[in-house]
């Protein structure tokens, strides 16, 4: 793909997972609207997303409104049967939950699904642990110039993704995905992000007020499938390598430019996401674009130039980031910023090679900071009545 | 009231807020429906709870989705003058945001107001400041056994709650107002809840897995004004005393108990949140009610026998708590629980009553942790024109 075909909002994404069979159905929660404050409410949050599919179903959700990021690692005694144990209770949890089925044992909360997905991830070291090949697209990321990554919260043996447009519910299937893995695995880190209920298909916008996710690939785009999704082994035929980075962002510095300086930084403007060199949010930006004073309309250093394919070999990214916003620091800043999310057939080919440009050229570096890193292996969607993961487990 | 008969869901308090000139409108921002997946939603985060009113409308709003209560600390060299301007300039947000206004100077997120509410009130410390007499009901909550409080996320000479539908406006306002406090007031602690977006009327549930709210006092009970609203000073009238607890549950313990014990502790069922002595969510519950066997169907220690006003000489709060999961501690607990945030004209006829009692006689409080407390005074509501707590600033 180029940068000038890749746009899409909520909708266009909603149309690929239902191509992708991941339609959305009306879950077995039903869809009754009752009540009279956020009544309507009610028909959206018993929305299903199919857990089973040729892909993981996060990968292609329209973007949610909630979601939290955990990794785990496992307990120094769990091997391979451990692990297998645990990959078929997540998938018969998941399972459940997405279609709002109850999970045994557990006390129904009444809510839900509201759209939920579980999306779940290998790190190099549970390979290592259960003594499969490391692909070479899951070595580690390199380390980036200005990173300041704190290792506590970074990488992990598993990676889980949850997302909902419910609070409660992500909150939920978190807890008995972590009951489910007692024993085998424990939460290493957890963080959880936001994005916003409005319900009116317009790209969300991150905490800096742009919209974030206009330049994304769709999956009608020429490629699409051949960048995102991973080729091989088995295993990962038809998964993706997920990059998450916690992104902070220096809001106080940033708030502090005027509009204009912000979206120079950017390359779009802040109302529309419309490109500086014209047109709407989905026109491609035009990178050669000159202003009557013969300047670029897209400066030479503004993030959608230096993160776009054209300025990267063609590197492209499924980005699927979510805000957070969790308090404030010793010194008085929000500790606020995104939980940058990204999935790609190679991350050396996507996130390294973008961010090694960016690191260095990109204007927004200076109002952000990378504070932690970890990179996952997700394997294909599943069969009904297979568990994720089981091609790894049996060898393929 | 008596314990029989403060039962209230969404649908009472709204019909209170109306009551109390809070009703709802279409706010400003529009209901528009558009887009596939969330557009319903498009509807309600376009609602809008009115800012000005006789109580601030965070009292008596419905349960909203998600909330964050930041506590802040007044700055060394602001006086009397720099809080005055605060609350003009806080009063001024407020109400542009809760109506769907721009804020000049910010970038427009798009968003909202989704039912916003921002509720303001003054630490002792901050009477202390400005010189002004510290009402009685505003001295310090005594220590009760089991506590466990950090200091450093307790207390504070403003606290300030901000509740919506949406995690996105929640935020944004937080970060407005903490700008619009810059170099006069710093954030101290912040906070971060939720509950559901699930809008079918239902009371809210905790993490725990029990509706939380049924037994709260509704506005149309036989004193339920004098209960909750103070009545002097003149600063004061209409307005209330808010008790903030951090409480964490400790969720791998209760879990690990059957159904059955769950709902002794609490003295409902876990599904419908009916009271153990018979009838439905809405009944009261008998305190005196025995099983065939002659054993108590509210059992003597159970959280809703001792926390209830039959048990407290009458003693009343109105609860507006949210959850909290803030990841995971150093030992493997979640670190997850409830924001306890109850109102009441007199902390000492209220929170503390119930509170010595719970913590000594409480079956529950061995699943619990009271890790954070503060104590406001929250200045009745505006009339259009005025400022959030002018009659204090002005002496009155
Ligand atoms: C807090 C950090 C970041 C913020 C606030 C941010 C924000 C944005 C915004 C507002 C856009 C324009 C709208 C859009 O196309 O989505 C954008 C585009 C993009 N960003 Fe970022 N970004 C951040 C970090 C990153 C990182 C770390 C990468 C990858 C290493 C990245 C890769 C991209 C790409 C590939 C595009 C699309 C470029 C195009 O084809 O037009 N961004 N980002
Ligand atoms: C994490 C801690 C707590 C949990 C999980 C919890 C949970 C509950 C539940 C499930 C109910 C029954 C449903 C309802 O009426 O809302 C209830 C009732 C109640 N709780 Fe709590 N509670 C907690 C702490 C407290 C504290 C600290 C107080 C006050 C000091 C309190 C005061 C009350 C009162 C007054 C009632 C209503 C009693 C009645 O009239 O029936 N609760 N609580």
């Amino acid at each position: 793909m180029t940068g000038g075909t890749g746009r899409l909002g909520r909708r266009r994404l909603l149309g690929a997972a239902s191509l992708a069979g991941g339609g959305l159905v009306a879950g077995a929660a039903g869809a009754q609207a009752v009540g009279a404050t956020r009544a309507e409410s009610g028909r959206w949050t018993g929305r299903s997303i199919p857990f089973d599919g040729e892909h993981q179903a996060g990968i292609l959700a329209p973007p949610a409104a909630h979601g939290r990021f955990t990794a785990f690692d496992l307990e120094p005694k769990a091997g391979r049967a451990e692990v297998t144990a645990l990959l078929k209770a997540w998938t018969d949890a998941a399972r459940r939950l997405t279609a709002g089925a109850p999970v045994p044992g557990d006390a129904p909360t009444g809510y839900g699904p509201a759209s939920l997905t579980v999306t779940v991830g290998f790190g190099a070291s549970l390979l290592r642990r259960i003594g499969a090949p490391v692909p070479a697209e899951l070595e580690p990321l390199p380390a980036f110039p200005r990173d300041a990554i704190d290792p506590r919260r970074s990488d992990g043996d598993l990676g889980v993704l949850v997302t909902a447009d419910d609070a409660f519910v992500v909150a939920h299937a978190l807890r008995v995905l972590a009951a489910a893995g007692r024993g085998t695995a424990r939460p290493r880190w957890q963080m959880t992000g936001f994005s916003t209920a409005d319900g009116t298909g317009a790209t969300p916008r991150n905490l800096m007020g742009q919209p974030d996710g206009s330049g994304n690939p769709r999956p009608d785009d020429p490629g699409f499938g051949r960048k995102v999704f991973a080729a091989g082994p088995a295993w990962m035929r038809g998964g993706s390598y997920l990059v998450f980075r916690r992104i902070r962002m220096l809001l106080d510095d940033w708030e502090r430019l005027p509009r204009h300086r912000r979206e120079q930084i950017i390359g779009r403007r802040a109302d529309t996401g419309a490109p500086l060199s014209g047109g709407t949010e989905s026109t491609a930006p035009d990178l050669r674009k000159q202003n009557p004073d013969g300047s670029l309309a897209i400066a030479a250093s503004a993030h959608v130039r230096q993160s776009s394919p054209l300025s990267n070999s063609g590197a492209t990214l499924l980005r699927k980031g979510l805000s957070y916003f969790d308090g404030y620091r010793p010194d008085g800043a929000p500790d606020a910023g995104l939980l940058f999310i990204a999935f790609q057939a190679d991350p050396r080919d996507g996130f390294t090679r973008v961010q090694q440009r960016l690191a260095r050229a990109d204007d927004l570096s200076r109002f952000v900071r990378h504070e932690s890193s970890a990179l996952f292996a997700v394997p294909h969607g599943c069969r009904p009545g297979r568990y994720l993961g089981q091609d790894l487990m049996e060898g393929r």
